[in-house]
């Protein structure tokens, strides 16, 4: 949702775009923050969009609007702009965000652009290319203040006052070959006497991580220690890089949707692409463990073909019983695979909460149950008392299970080191629709004696 | 999951406390940093926490465990300790993180602590405790860093020098009765004439959110400026204090897991409260929307009884067409739902979304249909190709209207300023219960002609 004054300004922007107004969307355009018009951008339509961003008051209002862009749209605004203009874009952009345009553009328009750089630029960027887009490699940036251990704190701030870094949080600490020993605060500089050594003031303690390092472990480890920045070593324990903090928040918001989407059975692509085929592919396989676990409840509801034709009644219950059965489920699953993601469960006290769940789902179960029970009672009359008990019991004993698996199923994936967020949801529908089946007609068959 | 390196720590330290082994614990706690052991802290049972917490270094290290520590472990562990050991823990702790604890502490506990500090103390706190949780108001932090608009690069570098504030990201720049007037980097300080007045280097287009700004705009506002605090001002654009990155990706991260838990109809106390009751009650409700959906979708089934009767075979497909258009459904509100929440799709754009969104339920609709109707041609025999017609048909329907359902229903709640996070997915399984069962059987009294 746009805050009232974006929607304002969105307003304006579109009316004036569209009256050809070329001054008034230049002044507009310059009175908005590049991350606003990023924003903005979204809601344009794309001949709009190009007409928007040519509109821009200089090259490096346009490369920051650009660093900001969603992905899909960095590529549709640039296509089939003269590489000269690119190049002059691209050299306003901090290392990090080249990399991530790099990484969206298509395959020529990417060799072409780091053709038109100088050969040192190009071999730099392509270095950082390497890792893979979701490793701490992948988002680090190689603009970081180092000092060597032997310089005084006076050197330092000589070096901090002349240095062309972006965010200088912290002055990391190196020795011979760049080796990561220490880091330490700007505060800690100016309260120590100018002649010092770095390596008599710097905490040796440092919080690194690898080139490989998981982007969400990289979060994960920032947002636990307060950290700024966190800084990026190769195997031999050498300063690379370092990831800050706007790049940990990012991750963090990617990572929670990555999650809910996947619950789901989608991807984050769905927003990213407008391809129908896309959307598509990205959710036909959830959907076809449903099919499947749906064809084995039908195949188990044929065994009971022949009390289903006594008694048609019977069946006209099986969406209540599922029904609440796959939402107990799916509420115990997604507390379990959160709370594993977010680390509030682990593993080792994972069966304290599989206890509590099952014991919520009987308690659930019981109230539920008991109420479709009497209603039951009410709507049919005495003479089908075996049914209200039957569909009682049957509500009860599906639900106690399904919050049994619904726990169950993300632990035994934790545990077999497969990621709960992907695999739980159609595993815990299908079972359940299925135990559901089976407990509600064998209960059924059993008391009411068919 | 624990990283390796904290699992063998988290082993050795129960060893150590199972032993008794005090000195050995006391120098295991010693070279762990603060907020692993508040992680660790969760593993272990009370008697181990309370131990464990008593053996920590300082009164300074037990402050900042504490601070770092879940809320209702905060509680657990310090209910019964004597009142100036927690006054001396508490005057260790930023202010932020005071006002954090004061809201969690039981009300006995929080007076007793409120008459045992210095009055002055205790009415700053006070004061801040005044402000919703949820606020900008109520995560701020008072401990900001502001100058006089007429003051000089050289006097802040001086002030600065001397200040006691914990993370002074920015120096706030203010005008008569401390109304917020601009903002400068450190950086700015270091490149700029000591004489120079402040009012002539600031940035005066300050990005600042009011005291009753909802906490998650405030995130949006910092992670959109790429901002490492935001200032908090009142009715009268008065500084009143900060909120800085770190408070920040705590909102990020809380947010996540509240719209995660509450799509699946629970919230964030369940992994607080240990009680089975309180996370019952959270539950309860959201089935009781699918229970009376369950109860009607019976009700609608029981006007086809007759049809059923005549071929009970009708009825074994109900679990396949309720489950499929159910998690289709379901998909889709997940993508509009977190598309709503984190801007992705604004309600201006959503009609365009919920075409698309019908298209692709279209197309999973005609794949999964046409491979049910085949499967049940082959399965079922050439007799019942009227059957098989049938159930294509209405697959291919109820999930077209599920995915139509379940992208429009988001949309209206944002319209209605509703949370779609919350109110979504009870209407939406309801409805795609109800309307999948009439499609289904209207569709095969037709085309079967029962």
């Amino acid at each position: 949702m746009l805050s009232p004054r974006l929607q304002v300004t969105l307003d304006s922007l579109r009316k004036l775009l569209r009256r050809g107004a070329t001054n008034h969307t230049e002044r507009l355009l310059a009175r908005t923050r590049p991350a606003d018009i990023a924003l903005l951008m979204r809601f344009l339509d794309e001949r709009e969009r190009r007409r928007a961003f040519d509109m821009l008051p200089s090259d490096e209002v346009r490369s920051e609007t650009l660093g900001e862009l969603d992905s899909h749209l960095k590529t549709e605004i640039l296509e089939g702009r003269p590489i000269e203009e690119l190049v002059r874009i691209y050299e306003y952009m901090s290392t990090d965000d080249q990399a991530d345009l790099l990484n969206d553009l298509s395959d020529e328009l990417r060799q072409a652009l780091l053709d038109a750089l100088k050969p040192d630029e190009a071999e730099e960027i392509e270095d950082l290319l390497q890792h893979a887009p979701d490793t701490a490699g992948g988002i680090m940036s190689p603009d970081f203040f180092a000092m060597h251990e032997d310089q005084t704190v006076e050197e330092t701030i000589a070096a901090l006052q002349s240095a062309d870094v972006e965010m200088a949080f912290y002055v990391y600490v190196v020795s011979e070959n760049d080796v990561l020993v220490g880091v330490l605060s700007l505060r800690s500089l100016v309260t120590h006497a100018p002649k010092t050594p770095l390596c008599d003031l710097m905490v040796s303690d440092v919080v690194s991580v690898q080139l490989e390092t998981d982007q969400e472990e990289v979060a994960r480890l920032a947002s636990r220690y307060n950290l700024l920045a966190i800084p990026v070593v190769d195997e031999s324990n050498r300063l690379v890089g370092i990831v800050t903090i706007d790049d940990v928040i990012d991750v963090i918001r990617e990572e929670a949707t990555e999650d809910i989407l996947r619950m789901a059975g989608a991807d984050e692509s769905v927003y990213e692409s407008p391809s129908l085929l896309h959307n598509f592919c990205s959710r036909a396989p959830w959907l076809a463990a449903t099919w499947v676990g749906g064809i084995l409840s039908s195949l188990l509801m044929g065994v009971f073909e022949s009390e289903i034709g006594k008694m048609a009644l019977l069946a006209t219950f099986v969406p209540i019983v599922l029904g609440m059965g796959g939402n107990v489920g799916s509420q115990t699953a997604t507390i379990m695979v959160r709370g594993l993601a977010t680390g509030r469960i682990s593993s080792d006290v994972g069966w304290r909460y599989l206890l509590r769940e099952v014991a919520v789902g009987l308690v659930l179960g019981a109230l539920y149950g008991l109420c479709l029970g009497v209603y039951t009672f009410f709507t049919q009359g005495s003479a089908m008392i075996t049914l209200s008990i039957s569909v009682c019991v049957s509500l009860f004993a599906s639900m106690t299970v399904a919050a049994g698996v619904g726990a169950l199923t993300p632990l035994v994936f934790e545990r077999l080191k497969v990621d709960p967020a992907v695999a739980t949801n159609p595993i815990v529908t299908t079972l359940v629709d299925l135990l559901g089946t089976f407990v509600y007609f064998m209960t059924s068959k059993i008391i009411i004696g068919l």
